[in-house]
């Protein structure tokens, strides 16, 4: 059996079985946004790593090295912050083709420096190597978290509310926009056009919400949306030993991706839960901390957060249509 | 100008020079073995990152995947030993191809657990993805060194004398071994043979010496021998702003080795010097703390250490062969 009959999800859960139990020091092992790590005593290292790989997660056809150094840090950024955890430092390994270019590797190392800058990350190391094959970047991120105020994906209980952050879809269309060569479409702007084709390329972590929201403990549970809003909610509840019903006429849907997949004949609600990278942050809040959820967005103006959902004792996952209820779709899977 | 045509070295300046300078809290960046960061007062935190790429850093015609696990977790123990650091975590970012089958992947993991139980590591985390290409592993480990106590390459000063742990130059008569699928070569002991290809395959990471200098302060600047001996003492050099010449006669060749090439009518000092993924240690020790060193040496007996020269005020690094001085080889290069 290969790694693709089994599938990703199934293939984690192997490999989480064969690794031996995390010393008392692992606060939060493997299977979460982070690993959450007591060094010291008031101490909470937050670390995470993860890879963009070419033909995977990026095409040169039309990434930009720039754009992949960027998204390569992003994609960490994101992390930590559905952790709750500020990030300080960054660790860059790449496996480069004997043949790309110099200046290309400048670029990439030129996205990366530029978030790293806007979030005040110490690029501290890192490793250079040749790949057999396409272009890895791989980074790790570390942070820091005060002693219980970060955010797992386990954390939620039945009852508590769904928060989105942003809009969702528009990353997932913006990568179709891409790879069909679009500079425009039927009954879509330009510059939604343009917006989504950035939502996939650059997209931007939430940082200052993430920590916001675990320093103010207004979420009992929190998780990025690499690999879409269905895939999200999926995790989190089950994490949290949880169902969820999720209403779909309250999600966020961007109106650029909402007309892109009405100019193809797609079902928008359906494309923009199952796409992937929107980078957003899924916060479940007990009702009667929305108060607490309030202070946070009054100081944290954008993005906005939508309430799309709960929590249930029920274990399914499943999408109100209107009153119909769907099954919730998978997500994006790698394998 | 592709990075082939740049060279590694030269390669890695150019990305340094545009990563913006780190934070204060970086205690020592890019360019070490690993990075130091002072998240807290009394707490140093020392990262590293390093990859396996198959068909660069190994090849599954006959590295094992129990074999690859434990050397891509080796090879970050090693950077760590190598600052005089406490390895606690790590996080392992696999990159598969689509192809590989299950079981190879959960022998790997088997390979990176079996290591990290003998060193108390917990695997707190990582990332799975697809590769478009062949297996990457990347692995990223923390470990703590109290303050002050971590040890550089470039603490050398002028009339430090260098010490080499254990036998150097059976990895890379193994990998050659390997390569030409040889059981037995003439001269060299069956047994021999099996010792150079495990070397390759398994090198044992010299965690406890590492500490020990540290803890000991009985080393002003280590480094690791990644990428040989010849590269270690010209990387140590320069980073210390010092040259050093090398005593031939000194060198603590692996027998195996010298047997190995002595049969294939090669200079065995030549190929022991240059030839890469040894993993010992290097260190540069002030004569008046040799005493410091013995009472190392006394607390961990194995492996041995070797004099085997000195720093220089004079820039160049040089191999003295019975008297008469000839250049320092290259190291390895992966461009």
């Amino acid at each position: 059996m290969t790694v693709s009959d089994l599938g990703e999800h199934a293939l984690l859960a192997r490999v989480l079985a064969r690794l031996p139990r995390p010393g008392a020091q692992i606060l939060v092992g493997p299977g979460d946004d982070a690993a959450v790590i007591a060094p010291g005593r008031n101490l909470r290292l937050v670390v995470t790593t993860d890879a963009l790989v070419e033909e995977v997660h990026f095409s040169t056809a039309w990434s930009r090295p720039i754009d992949i150094g960027y998204k390569a840090l992003a994609v960490n950024l994101s992390d930590l912050a559905a952790m709750g955890a500020a990030p300080a430092w960054a660790l860059l390994s790449l496996a480069l083709p004997a043949s790309m270019l110099v200046a290309g590797v400048e670029e990439l190392v030129d996205g990366v420096a530029d978030l790293a800058r806007d979030h005040g990350v110490s690029v501290a190391g890192g490793n250079i190597t040749r790949s057999a094959g396409g272009l890895v970047v791989d980074v790790t991120v570390g942070g820091e978290a005060a002693p219980r105020r970060w955010l797992t994906r386990s954390g939620g209980r039945p009852g508590d509310q769904l928060w989105v952050s942003g809009r969702i879809g528009g990353a997932a269309a913006g990568l179709e926009m891409l790879a069909q060569g679009r500079e425009s479409a039927p009954g879509v702007s330009d510059q939604a056009v343009r917006e989504c084709k950035a939502r996939h390329l650059r997209p931007e972590p939430r940082v200052r919400l993430g920590l916001a929201v675990a320093r103010g403990r207004a979420a009992r549970a929190a998780m990025d949306l690499s690999d879409g809003l269905a895939d999200a909610v999926t995790q989190l509840a089950h994490a949290s030993g949880c169902g969820a019903v999720i209403d779909a006429r309250q999600l966020p849907i961007d109106d650029g991706a909402r007309a892109w997949w009405t100019s193809t004949g797609e079902d928008a609600v359906m494309r923009a839960v199952s796409g992937g990278e929107d980078y957003e942050l899924l916060f479940a809040v007990p009702p009667r901390w929305s108060g607490r959820l309030r202070a946070v967005t009054s100081r944290v103006k954008a993005p906005a957060l939508t309430r799309i959902g709960v929590l249930t004792k029920q274990p399914s996952v499943v999408l109100d249509r209107n009153g119909e209820r769907v099954p919730m779709p998978g997500g994006f899977e790698h394998f």
